[in-house]
């Protein structure tokens, strides 16, 4: 158990390969995305709950603290990285030998993850609906900072417009859209 | 909702004082630090449960998430400036503030803050388990990488061993303070 | 006398807080702003002198160089926090306890520091105008390498030039906002 | 011609993952280890010749210039990583890829990289060499300056030893190993 | 032997003064920089011998790695710095020093510096132009990313132009004055 | 006047060079150092005039705050560097060109900094004292936090026992002394 949390202390010292690439110097860890990640899907999940939909409020959770964990194996590979890496599958792997040490528990936390990476059920999906958000999140924060050269990172927003939550979470989307817009 | 997850975004900025302080150039973030918190309870709470205690796990998971929000308005005070500055009154004033933007679930959340803060719930007082313990484990990282002059954050191994955890999770204690002496 | 040393190092290694909090990776440390106040403070001093103004250049020099110095026990309070702590009330607490160990010289000092804190003397006025002066500097560089997000620094320049100094200083201020203006 | 010069620029800004990992804050980048790379192969190559080895040093230099460019798309796979990726083939494609706008060029650099890769020519099998020393000659410091937790590394002294080179420079691996030993 | 690479290790350490006082933080490392020299003027020069030019491509590439070793001992000081200091005399006897321990190299390795310090060869030459190329291309990628104040950087543009080997490489100038135009 | 502050504000940026030639990443700045050198002069000065010395307080303020001004335009030049370049002569030129634009202030600061310099008053003897005990203060604080390979700054004790002022500060230095040992 131990194993795990020592493991998973990497993703602190481990920058988010898409901002660095970029220019950005010391930027975020994968462990701060995490994080936000996490506090976002918390709100989320709850106003979806309070609106009616059936969702697994725990379940969600526990998606979003382990939706990044295998990156403490194969490091965050930058989108780029990915044309010549299979990254689900060394993912899968990664994460696997990860969860080995609880035993018990591993198949479990497997399963979500797995349920988040193949996006087969409502919880996983909503996990990556708040992954992208949390990414957009941050590159607003990084352009009113004054950085530049980020615009692809917005096609991410597509993604959320299309997306079965977006009816729900549009005043959201469209004020962070528009925030940007006044940078 | 976006204004606190802005708000949050300021975790991944604030460095832990405690490390700073002693020295430790560009330590880890408080968003660092509330992930592994958030990872640590996932765990303990699921094991806590598995051997009949009688956990709310959500509950568990949420302020793990939620314990160190206030930080984003009052900073991570360390504990020496503790002396001169009531923190739990500005942190409970500042959570206030922060979740106020979520209307009828802000009640709730403060809630659970308060679980944690004044210890009243079993939840609260497993993640006040798990802050100590995700602290001493980073000790013991940043004492393996060859920092020195940490000793006085091993003081915290005492609250783990008092704890009414303590008997649930005695081996993993107890291998943390074995690869500790072998540093 | 090797404590307050060793305390007033914890300024090196304190980040402003203003700075961090809007995105600026690695900004100055509470030192550096120090050093470049006293700077100010020595030739604003002498200048004033020599255009008359009865000004105690020793004193004001003192001033300078002690007025951040309880951010040792309390670190920098981003103005956001003083809405939930009285940092007034705590840094005057931390400041005289950083003091003590130089027995008969901590009183002198003390006084000195509440004059630039209460802006009870000529001097401790010069200081605090010297203080703001330098953010704003700081500011501006901070923008012309391309950092955003900083306007609410600049309501500062709406104090300097209501100050008892700004006849004194206006070309200085005037050079200074052009400067801004041209980025 | 300037995209593959842009894409090279990536290697500045990544950093090396083994000593990330291990909790080195701010490790060299990868142009850093490469260019002190480039500096061995120099002398050792220089060096064989001068004792009779037949030994092509513009090739050797090429290779040692050309030898981690694949990382630019890929980032430095620490060696944990490659258990569930196929390094070796990704970096292939990446280099190919780089390589292309160079036209007729392309096919020559490639090749000289495979050289090394797979250690196919005395030159490639030089700059492994140079490599691993340069990896030693960082650790060696690394350790100097205080840092701990890296005697893994110290496992390539033994492939340094076995190297077909190692009786020509074998004064110089027991100087690093001496200078290890006394720190 | 040993001592030189312990010494080039310096360059990893050194950052770009130019960049720094600009008020980039954490700018690339001298080594990073030489890296990229090192790149460009293994393509330019067998681009240039392609095309019939008589051009020694080892001696340039071994120029490139050596042109900013004496740095190790000097450091980087910036172009105003030079105003106060004899950097041409101050560099040779460093460089000088550091080479001694390479016995008979020593001489053979110095005046390939001195080509490049004097321009005397069309291979220091050649250097000297791919200097001020990598120098352009890690400006356009800064302000790329948000950093301004850097235009006095360009007038290295007027350099090239003026080369003799600006006819050859008009093509990839050009380009990187479109790039700069269109950000 | 403006212009001088700006220059100032290069001390900030610039690393103190002998701690990040041994390998410390990020180290304290010109103008950290500065400012705890401002402070024990302040305590210093006040003290030896309590026993009796007579010494100008505001005079010796005014040097520490101005000694180190001008590596705004050379560089914090390391000891080694030293070997190469008359330091001496061209921070007396660089320090010259700084203060002109203060006119009549100028040559009364220049003369400050040459009784500093030259170490021709008490004052400039003292900031003298001043600057090596902060050095070994910093070096403590950065031994105590577990780098190492910093044994050459104690050279600098010897210079602190065989001064003019050793017998006023025994106590002090001999403090200083004693913590070392007890890393």
């Amino acid at each position: 158990m131990l194993t795990l949390f020592l493991e998973a202390g990497k993703l602190k010292r481990l920058p988010r390969m898409g901002w660095l690439l970029r220019g950005i110097k010391n930027p975020e860890s994968v462990a701060d995305h995490t994080y936000r990640v996490a506090l976002i899907t918390l709100v989320l999940a709850d106003m979806l709950k309070e609106r009616g939909v059936e969702i697994d409020v725990e379940k969600a959770l526990k998606i979003s603290i382990l939706h990044d964990l295998g990156e403490a194996k194969i490091t965050d590979l930058p989108l780029e990285a990915q044309r010549y890496i299979d990254k689900k599958k060394a993912e899968k792997k990664a994460i696997m030998e990860l969860l080995i040490s609880l035993n018990s528990r591993s198949l479990e936390y497997f399963k979500l993850f797995e349920e988040y990476e193949e996006e087969t059920s409502l919880e996983g999906r909503l996990v990556r609906f708040a992954d992208k958000l949390e990414m957009l999140i941050q590159a607003y924060e990084y352009e009113k900072s004054g950085i530049q050269n980020l615009e692809e990172f917005w096609k991410a927003l597509e993604y959320l417009k299309q997306s079965e939550f977006y009816d729900y979470f549009k005043e959201l989307i469209d004020e962070l859209e528009l925030l940007k817009k006044e940078i």
